[in-house]
């Protein structure tokens, strides 16, 4: 683990380089604005730590109503468990009989749940739970058009829905539904389409598992690009979103873009601006991962981020900007999720204020 | 820091997933490989430790001849120098009294230097030198056709060089000149002649210093992609080559690319195979960055990694291939030294044999 890159109560200015920066103000909005946005339908948000990897944040989103959080690897759900989350679901299948172990050893501190989309998956997480002496939940991923993970809508979800409700040892959760495709798709009206077709997907398995005398407690999905539709929808129950807290370059870049404000900074350094019209800072694509593009330079329309190498983020620099050797620019990620990942700290400013630090506490949570 | 993924003595089909597998004769038949090329040269090797962020890795090159390590990031040069390596360069610039009080405070335990390619960089490493009582080496970086850090070649140099010798707290070690953008470039006509333009440009410089009466010991740069012409220059002194430990994918994709074995491998999970022509394993982009594509899957010419989300890696499966749900796979990763930096731990194999876990010390080292 790194050491902090500041203390509470310094200026922003001084605080060492690479660092995540969250503002504060920005983050909080974001979270009161999920709520308000949700409070009005017959969904709940289980906020999605594959982002923050923070049970702090975890903690604060679920003083704002979230019911819950979601994960994607075990290794995250404990982070969760170990750090006071007394409702963790995994959605993903988790595969392995070490991995399930893990996951069902955490049942003796925190509900915690997984998904499925093979029988044999079934009979693997009964048999870990009946090891540990503890009831798993578990749903049954249903693909909805990512075209990843998950058995198609109706019979074949019914049949592992069935086979999990056969166990004495699981319980059936319901079902996961989540269309990951269509969170970035820039046009609204594609992206509709996509969700509609999903919820449709979703509605006719709850009314066949209904049909087969299966409740489905749960029919979770959506991210912070679609998730108003699948709130208002009445067939999901459970909203998965995560990149909200934060946003990022990727989704300000769909039409429409959700109104949440950009919270998630990584600071960075000048650090050479030797060769003419350029500047280099100390952020590079170990710093700020270019999955999704390269990250913007925030409130700097002179300054653009063209290169990056693994220490060093090349910038143009144009309309006569100048900056200077040790200057510190705020970079937006181009993906907050893996930008999250590379850091140890957060560093919370409010205004030009460090406020505090909190933990990436499951940064590297790959298992 | 996570736990580690296995333990000596179990089958690879054990090692919890993902991890980072290194396989240690072919990684050995690198190590050994470079030695015996350099051999009859006038350089040595100085191996990057950005690559393998490991004193471990850093002491088994030097036991086969290398005089020190080179790294990006004091946070790098501190893992080092407490793991015992005795020489350790920035070749980089290094910006921020903080991050410079924190090098200078290396040069207790072992030999330090960094690069400068501004005449305020050298104004404020000597005040950190100064301050705790040590000398500092300093290189000054050119600009060998990266067009990223460095002043030009010739009387730019020259006038920081007389700026660093003129500092009683810091010693004027040589010129840092890596062509970066070259190590890349397909075509072995083009690279030659990038680098060639490259030792033309830093052989000149040194001459100029000369005339000012200035010894350069230290001519370093080169990488994987094109150390042996550097190190058969009679310029080059220090070789800085770092992914020829490991190899990766795109360096492969080099013509008349290095005869090094791939020796890393990101070892993941088959997590899903329910929608038909498609795997699904446990390490996207997250475990595998993308920065120089996708990872290749090694062994398994029916199988075509293809898409990469945050922890969800897709396979289009081919040719009759059938992988199940719970097989390991072998990825190649496009690119090793991000991949590296996302693991805390190496595993070391012997055939299929764990033989040794190593701690991936400089994992998130970017201060």
């Amino acid at each position: 683990m790194q050491p902090p890159p500041a203390e509470p109560g310094m200026h922003v200015t001084e605080v060492d380089t690479p660092a995540l920066l969250l503002d504060l103000d920005a983050f909080e909005a974001n979270l009161d604005l999920m709520a308000a946005t949700l409070a009005p339908t017959a969904a709940k948000l289980r906020a999605h730590t594959k982002t923050h990897k923070s049970p702090v944040i975890a903690r604060l989103q679920m003083a704002r109503g979230a019911i819950g959080q979601c994960v994607q690897k075990v290794a995250e759900a404990e982070a969760l468990a170990w750090g006071g989350i007394p409702d963790v679901l995994i959605t993903n299948e988790v595969v392995g009989p070490r991995k399930l172990a893990r996951l069902a050893a955490l049942a003796t501190i925190a509900r915690v749940g997984l998904c499925v989309d093979d029988a044999a998956q079934v009979d693997a997480a009964a048999a870990a739970a009946e090891a540990a002496g503890r009831r798993l939940t578990v749903l049954v991923e249903i693909d909805v058009g990512g075209g990843r993970c998950g058995v198609r809508p109706g019979p074949d979800a019914v049949a592992l829905a069935l086979r999990i409700a056969a166990s004495p040892h699981l319980i059936f959760g319901g079902i996961q539904a989540y269309q990951g495709s269509a969170q970035h798709i820039r046009s609204p009206e594609a992206r509709a389409a996509a969700i509609g077709a999903a919820i449709e997907d979703s509605r006719r398995t709850v009314e066949q598992l209904r049909q087969q005398g299966l409740d489905c407690p749960i029919v979770g999905g959506a991210g912070t690009g679609t998730f108003a539709q699948e709130a208002a929808s009445g067939v999901y129950t459970e909203i998965q979103a995560g990149s909200y807290a934060f946003m990022d370059a990727d989704y300000a870049r769909n039409q429409d873009a959700p109104a949440f404000r950009q919270s998630l900074f990584v600071l960075a350094t000048v650090m050479s601006t030797a060769v003419p019209g350029v500047a280099v800072v100390d952020a590079g694509h170990k710093a700020v991962p270019t999955d999704s593009g390269y990250p913007l330079v925030h409130g700097m329309p002179g300054l653009e981020y063209v290169g990056a190498s693994d220490e060093h983020g090349k910038i143009m620099v144009r309309e006569g900007a100048r900056p200077g050797c040790g200057d510190k620019l705020r970079l937006v990620p181009g993906h907050c999720d893996p930008t999250v990942d590379r850091y140890d700290w957060y560093v919370g400013v409010r205004g030009d204020r460090v406020e505090c630090l909190w933990p990436v506490a499951a940064r590297g949570a790959m298992a």
